[in-house]
């Protein structure tokens, strides 16, 4: 049978299991990608398994969150990660390089190889054929330790692309029409594979954008095939010898399919406060604005900077906008600079700031309480902006800055001028000097650690007992994300090294009081009950760790999303899913959960029977393959490697 | 007698007092200046007063301290300005435009005019032959509401420059001697009035670094000729109209003078952690660096980021520094950008940071725990940079670019290259759509203030009691400042607001139970002994008014820096210094102080006798004129408006 692209680079990485959907699977991992919030801890525990030096190449830490240094908290971080790389072989990207998926994207994309980062947006390298998966930071460890990441084989859903976007209508409003079909979920244990005619007016940055945000649908990964705008990108790089040329096979089968006429799209807006509350922007068109904000992983191109100067340029932002600009790479910044955008963007009044994740993770940038926020960022979860009470809403960078320009929710196309198509220069090759390269493995040897206060040990994780008797401490909706249950932020993110700084800031925004019930019930553990797409967004790690170190053993809930559905039984925690919705009533706070023999019900098959207090059963599922029962059984992935079955 | 130009721009607003060294005068202001941290609360004043509009034009508002935003205080303190600035008649400088000091200068400075701002570095202006003067918010207030500014006639210190700076030795060096011979109190009660045949190769900005900085030798204000080199800045910035000329008479005496030969300067270096621990940057040469730091009020000028940009073109910076890079104001880093230096720092590894005070107030770009970090910011008070324990050192951007290239600390002039003398474009013109004028009279008044939780109203003071009998609550070593009093930093600033709220943190970094002590004693009030030059530094008038709050009645020091002597019975506290300064021994944390009839002793005359618990007595001098002693008797200046003696 002919194979889809998305087969093809799974065979060709493929090292256990079956390529049948849903059944486990283990892949070759070639390249890691580390950020610096969840990096600290996978240095840490590469360091407690005694790596000597990581297996994957390139494996490339990259400083892009931790930027504002209001003490010595992120600085010394850097120093630490710095001193990691230098130690393990990794390379080191530092402060004012740039967001990692980009700049990974310019400088360590290759065709045809594989790439697991402990970011969920890791994806977006699939935008140059890449097979490029998200995970838990412990899940990339193992990785770099030369072990495979594990993961359900995916469907293969098929994205046809058909004819050319028009006027003011860009990639972002591809990305957002298909999240306003499918919605946040609607890809999960999905690999998008993106192909067709309309393709070719696509861009590797624009197609980045849309391999980013398949995450914001759920989705293991997005796949494009490696063509002749493939090519232009490396070559404009100076990597042209990196290009192989990559496509599904001809009659290839999807397992399911999809198709969007491109030239049939208008500009579209995700409403406050999720990725999947599309409507056209026509419709909120004339609402008042506090903010524009361009840039991020979510349209990352030099294009989507460039445009927003074309737009604006000889003008002025409104007076009640802050415009505030966010370039993604130091070469596309660089590239800004010597073709005249920076320089129109700052004389039109815009805020310009240094490359890297910033306000996208709420590492400033924060909107007022309560006012619109327009962002071309990837997600707009509730609070994530650093403001409790936010009301940010998803964009293209047209629709950004033509309601920055006009001070309200503006359509671009009612701006009485061409729609500008500005073009990348051909020369973007990076300076290699920007990046510290792996130490020799003689002189890497020598290298300390250089800890803090605020890189602590990673404490150990007990087994589950064999019978889980455990309260309901917290009980939350559908669609609850890592960012709820771990929140990021300017305050927290520098604490995330540190498990038991963080631990004091779980679930802060959904239930203040969570942190002082579970201290309270402690060793004795605890249940948390979910909704549908239970953890979804983010890959942090630490939304499954640290829980576990307050006494979580149970999760519960409707559907749990992939990554943080692997998490959990890395760090020991129990993840189960209701066989009938309707349960959900039955688990509110205070309900006794009761599982015996849990082991062997695991693994006797996929239902799960509890008993709640009042005597009554509860049918329950799980998914967990044999390894993962047996990582769970040791309390988690680090006891487990330290004495194998 | 012929005048010094101090003298006569004191004589041409002059509406009160004799200008005779040390007696109180009160001057007209025309101008005056808000950054936003302070201007919070100078608005609430303001309203308090119940003003319809500002008698000072131009006066200016300036967000430039408050750009990281971490969530939506900060986004909200600027809407609340804003609607402040609209409502009384205020210019608004948004986010982004830069640092108020260069700002100033750029868009509203007038060779001849007063100025007043609630930042100390306002002397800044001096720079353009403006009588330019820091003061607490509350006397920025009143001088906004009409009345005069009042302050000791003080001395006219002349400065007089000979010869030409040498290659690789900038303006920074030439106030850093200035420090190096008279310390941080050498200048206080003066105005250092630069004069002779050197001036006329430094340029406007290399001025205002001297004019700025004259505020850490604690100079009252700073002054300069208007001339040609005035001229042609005003030109650049479309202005020219506003130049008059201005000069000392021939054959004026000064009080003091001093003389200073430029060619023969060196570069030189503040050590941590005091701007007058000056040495030669030769002397700790080789000494490792964490960053380079360029910009701030402390070297904004064009010429001082794009010398920096000569220095590391086509070149990388050392892979252990973070050269950081704070362009000063919208229109000087548009030009930086035009003429490619902006390029150039980026191509060279540099991070770009937006136009503000950023990590120069310990907003940001905190350097690693006990790392060195070069700086071309005006102070270096432990902790400022947002780093408990740092090690920051002052210096020009010529070393600090050196040190950059070359990873350690590096004297310029070991650089194997020409030394750049960048040229600053002859058009720098702004443009007027980047500022908010004051709205018409009849549209102010329908404006209302958009107050948050963080702007509430201040609370009322009473007056002291007719004896006073307090404990010494805190006993201080020499130059403590007003950022140790009331800190500052990212963590802190966003509260500055909220008096309440800002409270929790004061004398945290000396003291961190002095705030519990405090509250325990509460309304039985207590005393601070301070050493010498008692709350130097920043002009922040809340380490005056947020101790009072806590019951803080009576400062005793050695000596006590102007502006924090000025605050203090403007919020009912009294400030007096030791006759003798063995005294301090005397004056140790639990210490009873007893004042008998202040009121009267301080009517009496300059002497003022405590007695302490162990019954012996303590001389005390006070210079508070009649006003002050009746505004004080009223409980601070609020007090005193609403009830005029």
């Amino acid at each position: 049978m002919a194979d889809t692209l998305s087969h093809k680079l799974i065979r060709d990485h493929l090292v256990g299991g079956e390529i049948v959907p849903g059944r486990e699977i283990a892949l070759r991992m070639d390249q890691a990608l580390l950020q610096d919030i969840l990096g600290t801890l996978v240095m840490l525990e590469l360091d407690a398994m005694g790596l000597a030096r990581v297996h994957t190449s390139p494996s490339v830490q990259y400083i892009d969150h931790t930027l504002i240094q209001q003490d010595n908290i992120n600085a010394d971080s850097h120093l630490f990660l710095k001193s990691a790389c230098e130690r393990l072989g990794v390379w080191y990207s530092g402060p004012g390089n740039g967001i990692s998926h980009p700049v990974h994207m310019e400088r360590f994309g290759v065709p045809g190889q594989s790439l697991v980062g402990c970011d969920s947006h890791t994806t977006a390298a699939g935008a140059l054929g890449m097979l490029a998966i998200g995970a838990g930071g412990i899940e990339v460890a193992m990785a770099m330790a030369g072990q495979p990441l594990y993961l359900p084989m995916p469907e293969i859903v098929g994205v046809r692309l058909e004819g050319k976007l028009p006027d003011w209508v860009s990639a972002k409003d591809v990305i957002l029409e298909l999240l306003r079909r499918h919605g946040v979920a609607g890809a999960k244990n999905c690999i998008l594979e993106y192909h067709g005619p309309g393709l070719a007016a696509l861009d590797a940055m624009d197609r980045h954008v849309l391999a980013n945000m398949g995450t914001e649908m759920g989705a293991t990964a997005s796949v494009f095939p490696s063509d002749e705008v493939t090519r232009d990108f490396l070559r404009s790089r100076g990597r042209e010898a990196d290009w192989i040329p990559l496509a599904a096979e001809p009659g290839c089968r999807f397992d399911r399919t999809e198709r969007l006429d491109l030239s049939r799209l208008e500009p579209l807006i995700a409403l406050p406060s999720s990725p999947d509350r599309v409507v056209a922007v026509a419709e909120v068109a004339g609402q008042p604005l506090y903010q524009a904000y361009i840039g991020s992983s979510g349209n990352p191109g030099y294009r989507d900077i460039a445009v927003v100067a074309e737009i604006v340029k000889g003008k002025n932002v409104a007076g009640n906008v802050s415009l505030d600009v966010n370039p993604s790479t130091r070469r596309i910044l660089a590239a800004l600079i010597d073709e005249g955008h920076l320089g129109a963007l700052v004389a039109a009044g815009a805020r310009l700031h240094q490359p890297g994740c910033n306000g996208c993770i709420g590492m400033g940038q924060a909107p007022a309480a309560g006012r619109n926020s327009l962002r071309t960022v990837p997600r707009n979860f509730p609070g994530r902006s650093g403001t409790r009470e936010d009301s940010v809403f998803l964009c293209s960078p047209e629709t950004a800055a033509a309601s920055a320009l006009r001070g309200v929710i503006t359509d671009p196309r009612t701006l009485d001028m061409p729609c500008p198509r500005p073009r990348e220069p051909a020369d973007m090759a990076l300076d290699d000097a920007w990046f510290l390269p792996p130490l020799p493995a003689e002189q890497a040897r020598g290298v300390d650690l250089l800890a803090t206060d605020n890189t602590p040990p990673l404490p150990l994780i007990a087994p589950l007992p064999a019978t889980l008797e455990v309260p309901v401490l917290l009980a939350v909706g559908d669609n609850v994300s890592t960012d709820d249950i771990m929140p990021a932020g300017a305050r927290v993110l520098p604490l995330w090294s540190n498990v038991h700084a963080s631990a004091e800031h779980l679930f802060e925004a959904l239930d203040p009081d969570y942190v002082s019930r579970a201290r309270e019930q402690g060793d004795a553990g605890h249940a948390i009950v979910g909704g549908a797409n239970y953890g979804q967004g983010s890959s942090r790690e630490n939304a499954a760790l640290v829980p576990r170190l307050l006494g979580l053993e149970l999760v519960i809930a409707e559907s749990i999303a992939r990554i943080h559905w692997q998490n959990l039984p890395c760090f020991g925690v129990l993840p189960l899913t209701l066989a009938d919705p309707a349960d959900r009533a039955r688990l509110t706070r205070g309900t006794q959960v009761r599982i015996e023999g849990w082991r062997e019900q695991l693994a006797a098959g996929s239902a799960v029977t509890a008993t709640l207090d009042d005597g009554s059963p509860l049918a329950l599922v799980h998914e967990l393959s044999p390894r993962q029962q047996a990582i769970l059984a040791a309390g988690g992935v680090i006891n487990y490697l330290s004495s194998p079955p």
